[in-house]
């Protein structure tokens, strides 16, 4: 049998990483994309300002309040939020885009964007929560980012714990005690995913053939 | 937080491979089960005749009739089924022991002793569907076996046709065109599953015990 290598073998997966803030997840996030050609970062829209180093279209894109709103009316987002006073949306057309080439999107979201996926795109989301060590280990991952007042940081820490409710949500639950092993599961994760029957269309058409010359 | 090595940390799992006959299914259980030290093959009974070079209590477990159906009496098999005039089944204890230890029992089994396993194990159960690369190349795999008659080659092979139309029963499917491969892909399916959230006994006491500190 012949299949084109152009052609589109499965179906793409709208992967979640989810965490507290300052457990590790947007070193992960880098990690994989740098590791996993097929995987692609979802870019969100936020009105809050940019942190130093920061880029925009790349880290975000930085847009204002009525850029923000207008995007809202047009329904050109997948999931918002508002947290701390900032609006965060994720885009429609890059999602589809990615996932109509049997590629996956990365997306680096909270519980609050998570659930809101899971009502539009059930099909192709894949949901991971990755846990920091230990309180201690996330307090001081928190401070090391020094641009952050101390308020920001209690604020930030009950907010993890907000977020640490809602784990069971999510369909992996990995801690993050070891960042090389930690890369290695959402690795196999997304290896494994990958190869779920549902999501194999080239799979599913070679068992049709077998079947057919038998 | 302490926890105890000896301690549980994880729900085992039952992992399922399925497959035509000539498929390359036991080189592929062999070499799962040499990789990965927290999987154990599950032996079944037969009252099948034991194949040139088969061992009693590796291979099978070889009984005549009457103790097949003293078992079955009994209660003693998690699944059985008839093919080609013999009985096959699935001993409960060794499972039952294996699972309770947060370790994962691997079984080379096919699609109507998945199916019983299905409604008596879902919450452990995956199952993986390894399908041959092509015809010709199953047709060479079943005569390279010496020992068995052309009618039997033929048998297998309306067999195998059978057994395919079963693979969307399964959660994975796997075309086994490059065996080194395809144990990669399984071993990945092995460590995705592990990291399940319903699965993750330690992971879960941990995440309490972060949201109770903060």
């Amino acid at each position: 049998m012949e299949i084109n290598d152009n052609e589109i073998t499965r179906k793409g997966l709208m992967f979640v990483l989810s965490s507290p803030s300052g457990a590790g997840k947007t070193s992960l996030s880098r990690k994989l994309l740098e590791l996993d050609k097929e995987l692609f970062l979802s870019i969100s829209y936020t009105t809050r300002p940019p942190r130093p180093g920061e880029i925009d279209g790349e880290d975000y894109f930085f847009v204002n309040n009525d850029d923000f709103a207008f995007m809202q009316e047009q329904n050109e987002f997948l999931e918002y939020a508002k947290v701390f006073d900032y609006y965060y949306g994720t885009p429609k057309k890059p999602v589809k885009k990615i996932l109509d080439k049997g590629r996956d999107i990365l997306f680096d979201i909270d519980w609050q964007g998570t659930q809101q996926l899971m009502n539009n795109s059930k099909d192709h989301l894949v949901k991971v929560f990755v846990l920091p060590p230990s309180i201690k280990e996330l307090e001081r991952r928190l401070k090391e980012r020094k641009q952050d007042e101390d308020e920001i940081i209690q604020k930030r820490m009950s907010r993890a714990s907000d977020e640490m409710s809602h784990y069971a949500e999510y369909d992996y639950i990995l801690v993050n005690d070891d960042f090389d092993k930690t890369v290695k599961e959402i690795i196999s994760i997304l290896n494994a995913e990958r190869l779920k029957n549902h999501r194999q269309i080239k799979t599913q058409k070679i068992v049709k053939n077998l079947r057919g010359s038998l």
